[in-house]
Parts: structure tokens; C-alpha cells; sequence
């Protein structure tokens, strides 16, 4: 794939060819973002040069972009860094086209999924960080002081929204990500998933139309056929998320039950609808008084610490049903998530009863105790680092290996890549082969009820780190290669 | 309460004095179901009579079916002792009005849960076993090891039908009962309610009709209305459940998409449906293709320890979806429950993870470990011994202190009894009253969608064995008699 550098070097002087070797490295991904350079000093015995001249090129990187200086420690290559093609705009022409769409993907999903989760193949297909991220030992010293102490209420049901331990920890940090929320706002689910189940069937009825992002999460669009509705496909930009332009010009013509939105780090697209956009969609929609369900599961998981505001925090109707869950963060096996429904809080309180009465005590109060337990930040510190090292890892192989003009995107958060490949291969095609190879991607075929994205695959990036990641890159890519050649 | 003995005593001799004193004092519960009797040689220095005639009375008691006698170790009181009036057999006359119904109980169901559940409340009303009755210590050293040797099991999500491990014992245990299943066949999912959910969404589109006992378990009828059915209900023999003329009559005059039954035990009436009703009724729908939705969450808690063939032992064509649960036998609190769909086996596993993806590990290593330490039989024995007894006790209590007229239900299982009550008295009413006095139990209104069963209340009798079950008792019963004369 061809490197289109955005800065043009006019004469090449001497720190200006170490700057364009270091930009070369970094592109390659010998450094990956996050990384340290080697010092001033290492640098300057390799290169037998002196120190200024590399100070120099350092600082040239620096300008552009592609490196940070961190006081009293060194150079580092920075999270935001691309240089590269990345996804291109949608042509938002696409958007004249919308239209509600009834759902069929479940019986290929479900294939493929199950294709991902056979026991050799390596997946790389559901979305879910692997274990080795998880902070399972911290978990299992919680597990047992939770026998110990809580047994009385795990072995009883509870009719209730919850824990109340786990609800008003949810609140507490709901509140310090901007949202006025209180413990008795929040209803505990089992998962996120149930969570937007629970949300969608509390308002709207079967046969409504939802709109969601366009590529869309596979889980909604799934819901959305399983539950009986139509979905009504929003083009997504791939750095600012859903269009508030085709979003307009779709309430204009269709009437929309509900807006489903992932506004950080979407999947597949991994864009992240900045602050101003996700107060003007909660405006937009609180003027129409139609209700958006927020999917707000990866919100933790931004690569730079930064924890940007939910729409949620805008919401001033009651007209935001937020969900949420630690299945990308904690532990995907315990099953907890949440919603806080605002105004809807009735609706969605009755949905959840009757899909089983209350989630099990057990997981909500190792839940509760790990944030409880201050370990909560410096982990997801950690994790975000490691997803973030694999994620730009695979997408500096992907831009190495892959054929020409295939575009990759540049998430600043989540573990997921999105990648546009040539008009001419078939992403389910590739899927099939790669199964065949022992590894497992999704076909952009599930993540839309149209075939606009049927050349794109979705990989996960936060994979098992013990799996050769560089072969497994490059056996997709060779698949690619010869998909084109065809 | 009038006590109509159905011996008649012609002559009082001696002994039989001594057997109509201890007739008395078996109904009015001083000596409950199961209980010992004073030994032979104790009642005849007490009575000072002969052994002879002592050991006459107890073998005219034994006669009439109140009392056994166990091989070297005495005389017990029998289970199915009741020599009172019981509920009266349903007018068969209703089944001509049988007609489908849109359900509406669910706001005044969420008032009286929540009142039943504060926490200066008696609960007599939800119908869960108390946690006093629960393995609570053998379930803390299993979920102990669980931790210790499960915690990468416990952290990940599984794409699976559930834990193989439980899976693999719940077959076995269904095999034992005589249903012909294996590990592949089972779903795992967070309860039986979501069990019935699940099913009820994978056989009937909204607005579809579903038969189910008259009266009916109310959650079965909440989820009718959540999910948008009607319930059409049929009229339940208190002995032996579903009136299987009733509902063929049904069968000819509406299109039912399913039936709902709780063969053994039902909620609330108590009825055990004998095992030929339940194979005919298995082939009377399988004749007409309609599915059978088993409800056998109770099947285990037979007083006398017997284990009827679920309706399932009967399915050659895979029409049964068999649910069930630990809810009432191991813990309410894990939320365990699973299906056996059958030939539905694809729908239902499609609605499963588009409810919540999969049950949470932990729960179900817990009880599949549970079930494979050999304490689960032992288990089950005590506990329906200690429920039985407060059944019992319960039963007696209502027979002395509760107006003449009233009938209470005589099951053979599960923890709940069934009150009719003069027809002027509103079960509501009774419900508030008792509400003002701490107890809590649930009024007719809430077991059918007509107001048939106004004058009734179903009591749970597996309440906290701490409390005062007699002046409690006692206190609903002074609210009836109250509520009679006004
Ligand atoms: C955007 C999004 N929402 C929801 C879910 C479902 O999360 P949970 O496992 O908590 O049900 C996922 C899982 O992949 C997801 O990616
Ligand atoms: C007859 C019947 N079915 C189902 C349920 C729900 O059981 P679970 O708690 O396993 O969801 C109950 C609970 O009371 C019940 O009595």
C-alpha cells in the first residue's frame, strides 16, 4: 500500500534524513505509538552524529505530529499519528438513499460467528478484548472476600434494580463523566446487550423504524431483526461518527422511533462523535421528542486517558437512555451492565423484569468492589496501552502488507479495525479463506442490512497477545492479494 | 371452619376416644404432617389405658390414611391426611366462556410485589423459598473452589448454549425423570422466567394466543402481557391441574400458538397433573402441531419424595420445550434455569442470545458442581421436609382460624397454598389490610386476567421459618372475618 506523506521535504539535510528514517520506522511500526525512542544520546552514537542534529530531526517529528516530548524522559511516539490514507469520507450523497430496511443477517452471523469461535482458529472475529487483558487476579482476591462476606445474597433473588453497592458506584462515575445521575436512576442488566434490548423494546414497538450508524454494531442490527423492527442506516464519518446532516435530512422524511448511537470509539468504524456533536444530536432529538438509546460500553477505553462526555451528560428531557457494561473493561464472563433511562426509567424497569426478574448478585458485587477497590483507573490505564500497541501494531502491518489502496481506519480508542478494501473483494470470500488459514475476521457484510460495505472486514484488535499477530496480518493480506488477482 | 369428618364413628368405645382425640389434634395441626406420635407405651401411661387399645386406635387412624406406621421406629402423620374440606372441583360450565384475553395485571402486579417486598413486611406473597431453606454453607465451599479454579472461565464470555459441565448434568438428571435429552439438546439461561420469555418469543408472534391454567401463574400471565399475547385460560382441577376436556373444547373453538403448563405443583393452585393427563395432553397437541411450553421449575419438590415423568417423557416429536430452574431447590439468587426446546431447538437459541448472549459462568459452575457432589438429592429431602411442614402447619391454621366457608388447597408439593374465600370478600382488600397489619400475600386478582379468583389469596408458605407463622395466620384471619361481616 503506497505512503502518501502529508509533509513535503524540500532539501534533504542531515537531521532531515535521520527525521525520515525515524519517520519510516514509525510508519513501519519498529515503533509503535506509545513507544519510547532511543535517547538523544544511543541515538547519536548510532548515527555518529551529534547531539543537536538529532535534536533537530526529534523536534522536526515533533512538529508534525508523529512524536511527543515527555519532561525528564525522552521522545515517544504519539497515539494520533497517522500520515497515512485512512477511511475515506462517506459520500453523504448516500444519504438521499436511506430508507428503513427490514434486517436478515442473523443466519450468517451466526455461521460466522461460530466459524470465529471454533477451538484452532485464531479470532480476531468477536469484539470482545481477550482474557490476558482482564484483571483476573485482582477479580479472584475480590471473588473470595465476596463468598466470604455477601453468600446470604447471592443465593437469594432480588427483586430490584440492582445491587444498590453496584448502583451507586455506577452513578458516582456516571456523575464524574458529566451525567446528573443518582443510584436509583440505574438499572442493572445482564450485559449491554440487554441492556439495548431492554432499552429498544421499552420504546419502540414491532415494526418501528430505529436509526443507527451505517457501518453498524452487528448486535444491534441483530436486535433490531430479532425484535421485529426496521433499520434505518445513518452514514457514519469515520473520525466524527454519525452524520447529523443525514440524520436531519432522515427525520425529514421517515418517522424514527429511536436513534441507537455508539458515540465513542464506534464499532466497526472506531469514530468518536466529538463533545458539540453529541449535544447537538441530543438536542436535535429532544426538539422531536424522539428518544436515543446510547451505547456507551467503550467510552473507557480511549488510548490518549481522555473520557469524553456521553450524550447523556447533555440530556436535559430525560430523553437519553444510556447503556453501558464492563464486558470491554472488566470482564466480558460476569455479565454486568447497566441503563440509566432517564424518563423512560418505568418502561425499561418493567422490560427488564419480565426478561429475568434481576441480574445475579454475585457478579454486581464484584463488580461493585473492584471499582470500589481504586484499581479501576490504573487498569484500564494499562489495558487501553496494551489495546492500543496491537491496534496500531496490525494497522501498520495492514498498511505493509495489504494491497494498494486499501484503507485502514485510525481509532483513537476501542480494539477494533475497520478495513475498506478494493470494490472487487467480497469480505465474506475472504472471511471463508481465512477460516480455512485458522483465523477469524468479520465480513462488512454484518455490519449493515445493505451491501455498501460487503469489500470491508472488521478485525479485533485486543486478541489473544500470545498469538503470532505479524503472520496472522499477513496470511489475510496474501488472501486479499490473491482475492484481487482473481 | 367446620371440620365435616368423612368417618363416620358409630359406637365410642375406648379406643375410639382415643383415636378421635388424636384425630383432633392432628387436625388441628399440634401433631403436622410427618411428625411422630408419642410412642405406644408413652400414650398408654399418659391415657392410662392398655397397650392393646392404644395400638387399636393408631391402627383405626391408619385405616382412614392419617397416620403410617414405620417399621421399627413408630407412627408417623401422613401427607395427604386431609379429612376436610378441600377447593371445590371448577365448574366445568366456565370452559364454554373460555375466550382470549388481553392481560392487564401488571401495574397493580408491581404495587403488590413491591409493598410484599419492604422490609418490615412478613412476606408471605412472592413465592421463593426463604433462604433459611437453601444450602447456603455447601454452596459457599463450592463457590470457593469455583473461584479457585474457574477464574478464566468466570472473566470470559462464552458464545455457547451454556456451561458444558451443567449441561452435561442437567441431561442426566432429565434422563432420570425419563426425558430422552442429552447435553446439546440444553440452553442455559438466567432463570426460568426468562426461560418461558425465551420460549414464548420463539413459538408466538405478537398478538398470537396462549393457552395456560386458569388460574395461572402470574408471572406466566405477566409475560403474556409484556410480550403482547392473550391469554386464554382453562380451567385447572385442583388435583389434577388442566382440564384437558377444556381445553380440546379450546382447541376447536381458537387458534392457541401455545400452551403454558406447571404439570407438577402448579402456581398457585397446588394441582400435580397425573402422568397420564400429562401424556395425553402431550399427544392430544402434537396431534394439532401446537407447542407444549413445560413449566416443571417445582417437579423436584414432591412432600413424599415421589418424581412424576415431566410432560417431556412423553414427546416423540420434539413439540415440548421443557423449562425449568433452581430457583425454588438450590438458589434463587444464581438465576440458573435452562430449556430443552426440542425440535424449536434453532429459534429458541436465536431469542437466548438476543437476550443477553449467555448465562454468566460462575452461576453455572456452582450448580453444576452443586448437582455433582451427590448433596442435591439429600437436599431436596430436607428441604421439602421443612417446607412440607409449614405447608402443613399452615394449612391447619387456615382450617381454625379463617371464617367458615373458606377452602384451602391441599398440595403434595411445591410451598404454596391457595385460599377461597367467601365471595364477598375482595382479595385486594384483604391484601391492603394485610399490608397495614406486615404481611404480605398476593390477592386472585393477580392469577387471571377475568376476576374469577377476586375472593382468593395464595400464600407462600416457604417464608422465613423465624417469624410468627400463628399469630400471622391468625391476624389474616381475624382481617377476613372482618372484612365478612361489614
Ligand atoms: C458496541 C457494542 N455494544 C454492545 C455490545 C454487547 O456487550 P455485552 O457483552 O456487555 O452484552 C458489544 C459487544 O461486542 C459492542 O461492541
Ligand atoms: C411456576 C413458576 N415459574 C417460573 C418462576 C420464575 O422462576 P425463576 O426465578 O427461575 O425465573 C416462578 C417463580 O416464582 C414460578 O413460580
Amino acid at each position: 500500500m503506497t505512503k502518501i506523506s502529508t509533509r513535503v521535504i524540500t532539501k534533504v539535510l542531515l537531521y532531515q534524513q535521520v527525521a525520515d528514517d525515524l519517520r519510516d520506522l514509525i510508519n513501519q511500526g519498529v515503533y509503535l505509538p506509545g513507544d519510547k525512542l532511543p535517547s538523544l544520546r544511543a541515538l547519536s552514537v548510532k548515527r555518529k552524529m551529534s547531539i543537536a542534529t538529532i535534536q533537530r530531526a526529534l523536534e522536526e517529528l515533533e512538529i508534525v505530529g508523529l512524536i511527543e516530548a515527555r519532561p525528564k524522559s525522552g521522545y515517544y511516539v504519539c497515539f494520533n499519528n497517522s500520515t497515512d490514507a485512512v477511511i475515506e469520507l462517506p459520500n453523504m450523497g448516500m444519504s438521499m438513499t436511506m430508507k428503513p430496511k427490514s434486517v436478515k443477517i442473523h443466519e450468517l452471523a451466526s455461521q460466522i460467528f461460530h466459524q470465529c469461535g471454533a477451538p484452532d482458529v485464531i479470532n480476531m472475529g468477536t469484539s470482545y478484548p481477550s482474557s490476558d487483558f482482564m484483571p483476573t487476579p485482582a477479580l479472584q482476591k475480590i471473588s473470595n472476600q465476596v463468598i466470604k462476606h455477601h453468600m446470604a445474597d447471592i443465593v437469594e433473588v432480588q427483586f430490584s434494580a440492582g445491587n444498590t453497592l453496584l448502583r451507586d458506584v455506577l452513578a458516582k462515575r456516571m456523575n464524574e463523566s458529566g451525567c446528573q445521575v443518582s443510584a436509583s436512576d440505574v438499572i442493572v442488566t445482564n450485559g449491554c446487550l440487554e441492556a439495548l434490548s431492554v432499552c429498544l423494546r421499552a420504546v419502540a414497538k414491532p415494526g418501528a423504524t430505529i436509526a443507527l450508524e451505517s457501518p453498524g454494531f452487528v448486535g444491534s442490527l441483530q436486535l433490531i431483526e430479532s425484535l421485529g423492527y426496521k433499520a434505518l442506516e445513518i452514514p457514519c464519518h469515520p473520525v466524527t461518527g454519525m452524520s447529523l446532516e443525514a440524520l436531519e435530512l432522515a427525520l425529514e422524511q421517515w418517522q424514527i422511533s429511536a436513534v441507537l448511537v455508539v458515540p465513542s470509539y464506534s464499532n466497526p468504524l472506531g469514530s468518536c462523535m466529538p463533545e458539540t456533536n453529541r449535544k447537538q444530536l441530543v438536542e436535535l432529538l429532544a426538539t422531536k421528542d424522539i428518544p436515543l438509546i446510547e451505547d456507551d460500553l467503550l467510552g473507557d477505553l480511549s488510548f490518549d486517558g481522555s473520557r469524553l462526555k456521553p450524550c447523556k451528560a447533555f440530556d436535559k428531557k430525560g430523553m437519553v437512555l444510556y447503556c453501558s457494561s464492563v464486558s470491554k473493561t472488566i470482564a466480558s464472563g460476569l455479565r454486568v451492565g447497566w441503563i440509566a433511562p432517564g424518563a423512560y426509567y418505568k418502561e425499561v424497569s418493567y422490560f427488564k423484569t419480565f426478561t429475568n426478574i434481576s441480574a445475579p448478585q454475585f457478579s454486581q458485587i464484584v463488580v461493585a468492589q473492584f471499582y470500589n477497590s481504586g484499581k479501576y483507573e490504573r487498569h484500564v490505564r494499562q489495558l487501553t496501552a496494551k489495546i492500543a500497541k496491537q491496534v496500531y501494531q496490525i494497522q501498520s502491518l495492514i498498511r505493509q502488507h495489504f494491497p494498494d489502496g486499501t484503507q485502514v481506519s485510525n481509532p483513537q480508542g476501542g480494539c477494533i479495525l475497520w478495513v475498506v478494501l478494493s470494490q472487487d473483494i467480497d469480505g465474506h470470500e475472504l472471511h471463508l479463506k481465512a477460516i480455512d488459514m485458522g483465523i477469524g475476521i468479520i465480513p462488512g457484510q454484518l455490519s449493515s442490512a445493505t451491501n455498501k460495505f460487503d469489500h470491508c472486514i472488521r478485525i479485533n484488535c485486543a486478541c489473544d497477545p500470545k498469538i503470532d499477530i505479524q503472520s496472522s496480518i499477513k496470511t489475510l493480506a496474501a488472501i486479499a492479494t490473491r482475492l484481487l488477482i482473481k
